[in-house]
């Protein structure tokens, strides 16, 4: 194990983050907020020397690292960068607990947007900045980030890429990892400006666009208001369901475009199960709830925006979809949870490029066992699945499945919580889609659990953010043994 | 494909219901329901002749049957049995409505216990012996009934024995598979003859004790109490707490037991995880609803029998665990019900031994992605799995998880249920557990479901009870289909 050559890189990724938080500095000069401005350059301070003294002193001889180092690297790094972030909010004493600014800048840097506030319009602009902020770094990503600014041998870097990037097959889309980092952070931050302009064009304020678009581009969730974002314009919510639709796709999806390669773009199986997924479920829930509004247009808008908002795993909502008498738009919407959005995208869930591969794989077996000499191929996207990759898939259905089950087990030591309160906890974190809804835990907020199963929340957050693997591995003792 | 074969079989099978049906005309007989009495003899006469015109005019020249036959025999058996079966019901004006009947038939076969009557108490005592009896034909199969009784060429048992048992791996337990179905059945015969006086000297009227023995021996859960078990005293519910854990461990055990083999029984690492699930369970069970309670002692009678209960899928009640207010115990008994209990048992559920298998193979790919070149060996009672029984595993996770999707998905249709009492309502089928409770959907009966939902229910027992396969591909075009 190349302890060396993880701490070096855990070191340069703090130091990036205290280069990040110059940003709400900014942001709380313009509000004239002088002391939120003051600790978040403490933080920043505290980040740039643990960060400085770890660059300095690991000294990188040996620079190779492996497929484990990638993981326990990724991991480290998203417990370190939390671990730091939540600074600001603490010594702001906008959230006095650690536990409870540690639980919220996890659900910010991965995307989920569960908060332990109970009233988010209390808080200052600056500190309000970075919530959103940290949505729009973890949702493509830490170390992309850092990858595409600094310079690296690429032998390393594609296990990085690997490891953070969600899906069951991550493909570089040019030959170094490097330039791919780049890429992708160009679409992002463009796809980000786009959004940025259409919600100004529908009179929505500057804070509030940059915020919400950060919200949308992570497909996180946090928002400055406590009713999310009902209380905008129609329009300004049908602008933030397709954009919460367009960052579940595919990134790779935009580079072939930006290529110009269009046909290969709209030929991919990913990108058309999922908009159908969209389709077919945004239609059931609008079946279930036209009864319950006085008209179409709202029925319409409503199921939209929460049927982009759960799939994404984004989490905005203008609608308690608890609260409607609507069965079959619940059950749409809970199995959304599960399943979420495309491999390579900002968004959380099980992945439409797994589901699409184990139903393919049960569509092969069940062909196998009526003609038993076909031979078993599984395709998707026009190449064949390898054995690795189809067995893999299988396993991640057993892994995550066995992870919930113990998240709900372990957040059910609770008493004051229903099965039900808890199953959506889990659901909500462990897919980072963030919501708790009024009805079901009092306020819509995490902040009445327990310390204990707010930890467990968290951690549940970072394991589905990373896709289980790379957690399980670093808090496994047997790695850090040297024999 | 061997249509001959098949449809003979299923003759087979009805002239065997025919002669099962006069067990519950001497129930008739004995309490002077004479009305009844010739509704069952109409019913067994029907099963007699369509069950001997197929016997006298498929021929069986060509005796040879293959697995995907066998899949098909047993599909096609269990919707026969069925469909007769729902007759004396009807006749007898005790269930008017044919949907309602074949519900309550699948139900019993299919060892759910799952009931459309709102009032049990109200029907005849023949009716209601038959209702039972479908418990003790379904638990060790109709057709491993009809291979115990009947000879027949052995090639053909074995496809049927598998198709028919539950769980991942099944074995005979000697050379010939109708020996081992004569085993299986004589072991059954024992311990439910044992069941029924533990509860005679306990004080339960014969007439009870027998249709508490067939549902707890099938783990069905019929009752003839619109309250289950909690009217009978301590000792009762503790007799039949202990005796459902007994018939939901595989029944090969027993077998090793009687050759005096008690080593290799109890060193079995299916019972080892399936006790210690129970013990473990149990005491969580026993810790939620200890505060609830004025003594242990009920709080542990209590405990221990929804654990049994819940976990071999038999579904009797002496409380109404969805009305506690211990979310632990809720979480603990809802993951059991998908859990169920060993391969080779009466039970349903996903299979203790499944669950096992795939433990082990996500631990193996865990500690093969710290050292790569360790070998990837999954060791099952002392045994290696093959590749192909793990590969199994894994996709019957991926076949029960979007089985239980579309069939909850089915139900929301229906407007006038919840998504957690339609939630309910698909595990307890699908599993073979068999309530619905009170708070959840009214008076715990499926009675107000509608007759499309009913069919839904009546089909998501039979994919439970067959483990899936067997009816996909039988009610898949393309198998009938010749080429």
């Amino acid at each position: 194990m190349n302890y060396k050559m993880i701490l070096y890189t855990v070191g340069q990724v703090l130091i990036i983050e205290a280069m990040l938080l110059i940003l709400p500095m900014a942001v709380c000069a313009v509000y004239l907020e002088w002391f939120s401005l003051l600790c978040f350059a403490v933080s920043a301070a505290i980040a740039a020397s643990i960060g400085g003294a770890l660059v300095l002193f690991m000294k990188k001889r040996d620079r190779r690292i492996y497929a484990k180092e990638g993981l326990i690297i990724v991991s480290l790094c998203w417990i370190a960068v939390s671990l730091i972030g939540a600074l600001p909010f603490v010594l702001s004493g906008d959230i006095p607990s650690y536990t409870d600014a540690l639980f919220e800048t996890v659900s910010g840097f991965t995307t989920t947007g569960a908060t332990i506030l109970r009233d988010i319009e209390s808080l200052g602009r600056g500190v309000l900045f970075w919530r959103s902020f940290t949505h729009w770094i973890g949702g493509m990503g830490v170390l992309v980030f850092v990858m595409a600014i600094l310079s690296r041998s690429p032998d390393r870097s594609m296990n990085i890429l690997r490891a953070e990037m969600p899906g069951p097959i991550v493909d570089k889309l040019v030959p170094r990892a490097r330039d791919t980092a780049k890429i992708l952070y160009i679409i992002y931050i463009g796809l980000t400006a786009l959004l940025i302009i259409f919600l100004l064009l529908g009179g929505m304020p500057l804070y509030d666009s940059v915020i919400h678009a950060f919200g949308t581009a992570g497909t996180g969730g946090f928002s400055i208001n406590n009713d999310s974002i009902a209380g905008y314009n129609h329009y300004i919510q049908w602008v933030i369901a397709v954009f919460m639709l367009l960052f579940g796709v595919n990134f790779n999806l935009y580079y072939l475009i930006l290529i110009r390669k269009y046909k290969t773009a709209f030929k991919s199986g990913e990108l058309r199960f999922y908009l159908a997924l969209f389709v077919i479920s945004a239609a059931l829930v609008l079946y279930g709830i036209y009864p319950l509004y006085e008209n179409f247009s709202d029925a319409l808008r409503l199921a939209v925006f929460q049927t982009s908002s759960i799939m994404t795993t984004t989490g905005y909502t203008t609608a308690d979809f608890t609260l409607w008498n609507a069965p079959i738009a619940k059950a749409v919407l809970i199995l959304l949870m599960f399943i979420g959005s495309c491999a390579g995208s900002t968004a959380g869930g099980f992945k439409v490029s797994r589901v699409i591969i184990l139903l393919k794989k049960l569509g092969n077996e069940f062909r196998r066992s009526l003609h038993p000499r076909t031979a078993s191929i599984v395709k998707f996207e026009d190449k064949r699945v390898d054995e690795a990759t189809l067995g893999g898939v299988g396993n991640y259905l057993a892994v995550y499945t066995v992870s919930f089950i113990v998240i709900v087990l372990l957040l059910s030591f609770e008493r004051a919580f229903s099965f039900e309160a808890n199953f959506t906890a889990a659901a909500s974190c462990f897919n980072n889609i963030g919501p708790l809804y009024d009805n079901i835990a009092g306020g819509g907020t995490f902040a009445n659990y327990s310390v204990f199963s707010k930890m467990v929340l968290s951690l549940s957050m970072l394991l589905g953010r990373l896709e289980i693997y790379p957690l399980l591995l670093t808090l496994n003792p047997g790695v850090w043994i040297k024999k």
